[in-house]
């Protein structure tokens, strides 16, 4: 393999196909890059074999076609570093490859590029298409809340529910769910699906903030993400998604319309008197034009009042106000409407007008 | 106590003295912050038993004198926090401490004021006189080559010497030396003192960068830097200072003139080839226009071509990058000259002229 091409592409590429690199395997293949050329370029991929991520085709002089696989963290420091606008790529004999750029040239050992697992074929016959800025905040303003612990494999991933024009994500971990709608090209026929969050959380560190599209291909097993060529698939998790529509209550004894960063602030305050910020409860005392948020632990007590319009019945709650602050701080909105039932049914969290976004959080017993 | 005073001060105040707090110790009371009252202020002191800091009289509606010390974390995040312009501080029965500011407020214990240990008295009978950002340069271009091990307790702090109008500051960790001087007030006596390399590194965070004077007053045991009215007591570490000064010589075989970024980046993309950055030795092979810095391991090999002015003796001379790049990151200057004598002495990094700051560093043996 022999091949001249922009450093820049070159970067560009290797910190998209990053992403899908394992760090810790037993596996060292899969802690390599592949590069296989074409006619006109060549192509690099990712894999831990949960996640796959293959590059559009990048330009390139191709001198001698061929592939080899090489060790990510070092071949991506060597190309961030290195001072010139090309790079050439020269693999002799047994896999030893020479970079060479600038005043610079680097001589490593590389895997035969036949060694390198291929990722899953995905049929790609059907697309639901959207902004991929859409599908980057509706992973960002939710992953928060997916599950820890892997005793319920489902809640590790989240739902991805695609219905007419309409395309939702939500996750859920036993203490709050979060969720968060955007649109999509017109859907042939509803699907429900479960995305590791692995591959959300890498995926939207990959997607534009612009206005380019998405198109997402879904089968049985897996999903295929196309970015402009560059090509992600992941599997999906089997199993069923708990039944969350029915939570989200339209119904509510005590809304609360409040800023939301006066309320983020507050609660922040009150977490203060704990060693482990966050974990001391708080106690939240809703009033017709004011909420009291208190706190008291064996280092002292935190009293917080903060400014609300409020409308139904007063109300004392008590939260970790970790739940409710991971929740505020995904919205961009202002001012933001709180609905609470009883002190130990949840709250959720909306906009003023309608429910592009709901956050549920459960109580603590007071 | 009770006490009315502007948020910022405050916090101000707590930024300077939280560099003498201890982080962990067996004596809870180091961990704080002491707060006094004055007739038309208070000040407060941090004092790790190392180091001690107390700040000039900070302005403050005194209604009640006396004195409590706050736990220095809780306290300087409670201050951070609030949202206001003035903060009362009310101290009643049993040091329980009420702090408000704006709609919060937090009820905390405080600790007997007259506990806290006081930082020892210094003569201020003579003081030399420096620009602040000279002593934070001397300081932060140096501090990186003390020795960590405790061994050699000397070698744990940096020499300061005073002669005439001169001021200079020596680290020396057994494999280089690192040498910044600046300009001081006319000394009445020459002094050499050893500072712990910790005063001196908590010190350069409080050091302003801009015109304002430093005064030092040094007694055989103690060293004090006055900033504004703020005070700063440190320790100093007795015995004798290692004698640096013949090793930096003036004669070289071989003297190299090169562009300062040019070899840092050449030196880093040489330690690339190695799991632990910077512990492979790379070799230099020093000719007339030319510089090659190589290195070799298991993972791979890297060369390197620099354009340099060199006159003297050609040279293959090989070091620990590492302690290169300390040195050369430490330097403003775009060009510097590098003087080497044979491959088993050591190099001398320094301005193109002069010799305002010196660093050697010994080779490896190739």
């Amino acid at each position: 393999m022999k091949l001249t091409c922009s450093r820049d592409a070159l970067l560009n590429g290797i910190n998209i196909v990053s992403k899908a690199v394992s760090n810790r395997t037993t596996l060292p293949i899969l802690e390599c890059i592949l590069l296989k050329t074409y006619d006109d370029g060549f192509k690099m991929t990712g894999n831990d074999l949960e996640l796959g991520i293959k590059t559009a085709l990048i330009d390139a002089d191709i001198e001698q076609q061929g592939s080899v696989a090489l060790e990510a963290k070092l071949f991506s420091d060597i190309i961030r570093r290195v001072d010139g606008e090309t790079v050439n790529i020269f693999c002799g004999n047994n896999n030893a490859v020479v970079l060479s750029c600038g005043k610079s040239e680097f001589k490593i050992m590389g895997q035969p590029g036949d060694d390198f697992p291929e990722i899953p074929t995905v049929e790609q016959s059907f697309a639901y298409t959207l902004k991929q800025k859409d599908l980057r905040n509706m992973i960002t303003e939710t992953i928060f809340s997916i599950a820890i612990d892997e005793s319920k494999p489902q809640l590790t991933g989240e739902l991805i529910e695609i219905k007419g024009t309409s395309i939702n994500i939500v996750a859920v971990d036993g203490y709050r769910i979060s969720y968060k709608r955007a649109t999509v090209s017109e859907a042939e026929t509803p699907v429900k699906v479960i995305v590791p969050g692995k591959t959300l959380k890498e995926i939207s560190k990959i997607l534009s903030s612009d206005e380019e599209d998405v198109d997402l291909y879904i089968t049985d097993k897996h999903i295929l993400f196309d970015l402009q060529g560059n090509i992600i698939v992941s599997r999906l998790i089997e199993g069923d998604f708990i039944k969350y529509d029915q939570t989200f209550t339209d119904e509510f004894k005590t809304r609360v319309i409040i800023d939301r960063i006066d309320i983020i602030s507050s609660l922040e305050r009150a977490s203060l008197v704990s060693r482990d910020a966050r974990k001391v409860p708080v106690k939240i005392d809703i009033q017709k034009d004011k909420m009291i948020i208190t706190s008291q632990t064996e280092m002292g007590t935190a009293y917080e009042e903060i400014k609300i319009d409020a409308v139904g019945d007063n109300l004392k709650i008590a939260f970790n106000p970790k739940y409710l602050i991971d929740a505020l701080r995904a919205i961009e909105d202002e001012v933001i409407s709180i609905q609470f039932n009883t002190a130990l049914s949840p709250c959720i969290i909306k906009p003023e007008d309608g429910d592009i976004y709901k956050y549920l959080v459960l109580p603590l017993r007071l």
